[in-house]
């Protein structure tokens, strides 16, 4: 089954204590792509400006992603640049020039209202309930926001919450959102707005999933080098989503192991600048990882 | 097998968003001990004031804990105050009376000497050295330390390191300690300081585990509420502990197991204040905990 995404197209200039990188292929439509695109057709919703060199992208159209829905504008393409220091948690935003961005209102092509995956990136609440408004009737919509949101447009977002089958979204804005100390009375209230499934993403610290009144607590992959974070949250859901979409199935179990897809292809992201470590490997290392991520987590139970 | 353990017995008064207590039983040696006294015979080395009520440690008497090696000094039992704040990671310490507990030396009964596994909670790391001076040849030693001693004593706490087989450190020291930002860098490198085998502790976030060349990753409790995080780490520190010397071995399989089983404990812990939760529960409601958390984190691989 294929997976349609509502996001951003950018070139980011980022530098990390491992080094930088100029003008990068970015934004959070891309990196769900690259991600989704192991295991499912995905068709992208974004726009680009005049500047942007179609060839890029080339890559993403070999492993099947459609980009019918990638709107090509007068103008410059977004642009972001940003600093990440020591401990790679804190970065500075050095600029963020919205360019064609700025005036991006998602329109569906015709040929994607039937997916039955939908992933709406971090984008403005009622722009993703627009999107939403184009969909058929699609089996299970995933969606991710922002702090930004959460309090500048915080009716829009519980309008479009409601509209969804699961939040995606870090431990910080959890608890903006849900007003909420601890994660499991975050997801909580988070559940009562509408996303019958809560994923709690914590970077370094692995994931939490919510759903069926049940818990799972995904590790993080111990990695001894992280060259850049950039794309990680969007890495997380692309895997997610096509892990779900090639099942074809939303369980518990189902979403239990998409967890542990999205964290593979994040530790894969973070491993280099850009989308360039997921375009080096493989599905049968996507495997491997999770793989690895199984065996760090099984415990034998052996009590007196 | 039996453990001992030698650090402080405070009397502690902590406020928390769920409110407070006065004067109530704390100190990293009686949350080690009411832990580990799930699982083995725990022998305390610690020091207390003419003022403390000993009546107030029977209930730890009757579950096999030996006091021999408390000692009473002329004077005033440890204090400590300390404020949570909202998010319950960030604590104000409003005192710290050390009254007998300054000039602790700690002296190991002959009774003690041949205990098989040792805890050196976080002490000056000479006094950690000078207890080992004492032991016959324990079979497995693991300490605890702090900022304090990494910035203040690095000398003696790297000569200390170098006796131990395991260290139980929290996330951020461990960085501090070892130069590097990465966990498992910084575990490697403190590997090479002396300790085997090293756990570091995330608090929220879980743990993990690094020991013969393998790594564990172990899943907080999700908690719905917490009301005191005071001696969580000890607490862990002692389920762990306690589950190796009733188990009598230390291969990573059962390491991992210990991890869980600290785990389940410093989350009891955490539900009240003081000692008050882990003197309710029973080593089923441990073991049931153990199995939850199996649960939350057990997923069955299913890639295509």
């Amino acid at each position: 089954m294929s997976v349609v995404v509502v996001g951003s197209v950018a070139l980011d200039s980022v530098e990390t204590p491992a080094g930088k990188v100029e003008e990068a292929l970015g934004g959070s439509a891309l990196y769900f792509a690259t991600a989704a695109s192991f295991f499912a057709p995905v068709k992208v919703v974004a726009v680009v400006g005049s500047d942007f060199e179609l060839g890029q992208i080339d890559f993403l159209r070999e492993r099947g992603v459609d980009f019918d829905g990638l709107e090509v504008q007068e103008g410059k393409t977004f642009r972001w640049g940003g600093i990440y220091h020591e401990n790679l948690n804190e970065r500075t935003t050095v600029y963020t020039h919205l360019n064609v961005f700025e005036g991006f209102s998602p329109r569906i092509p015709e040929s994607y209202t039937d997916a039955p995956f939908v992933f709406l990136a971090n984008i403005h609440p009622e722009l993703q309930s627009h999107v939403l408004d184009q969909m058929r009737s699609p089996r299970f919509v995933a969606m991710d926001t922002m702090n930004f949101w959460i309090s500048g447009a915080p009716d829009d977002l519980r309008r479009t919450l409601r509209r969804v089958d699961m939040l995606i979204i870090n431990d910080e804005e959890a608890r903006q959102l849900s007003g909420q100390y601890t994660l499991a009375r975050a997801a909580e209230a988070i559940q009562r707005m509408g996303p019958k499934s809560v994923v709690i993403k914590k970077g370094e610290h692995g994931a939490l999933l919510f759903a069926e009144g049940r818990v799972f607590s995904a590790p993080a992959y111990p990695l001894a080098r992280v060259v850049d974070p950039t794309g990680a949250g969007d890495t997380f859901a692309g895997g997610m989503m096509g892990y779900l979409a090639r099942k074809g199935d939303t369980r518990f179990e189902s979403l239990k192991s998409a967890v542990m897809v999205g964290t593979a292809l994040a530790s894969f992201c973070v491993e280099d600048f850009s989308l360039r470590r997921m375009r080096e490997i493989t599905l049968a290392d996507v495997k491997e990882r999770v793989l690895e991520l199984h065996e760090i987590t099984r415990f034998e139970l052996d009590l007196p």
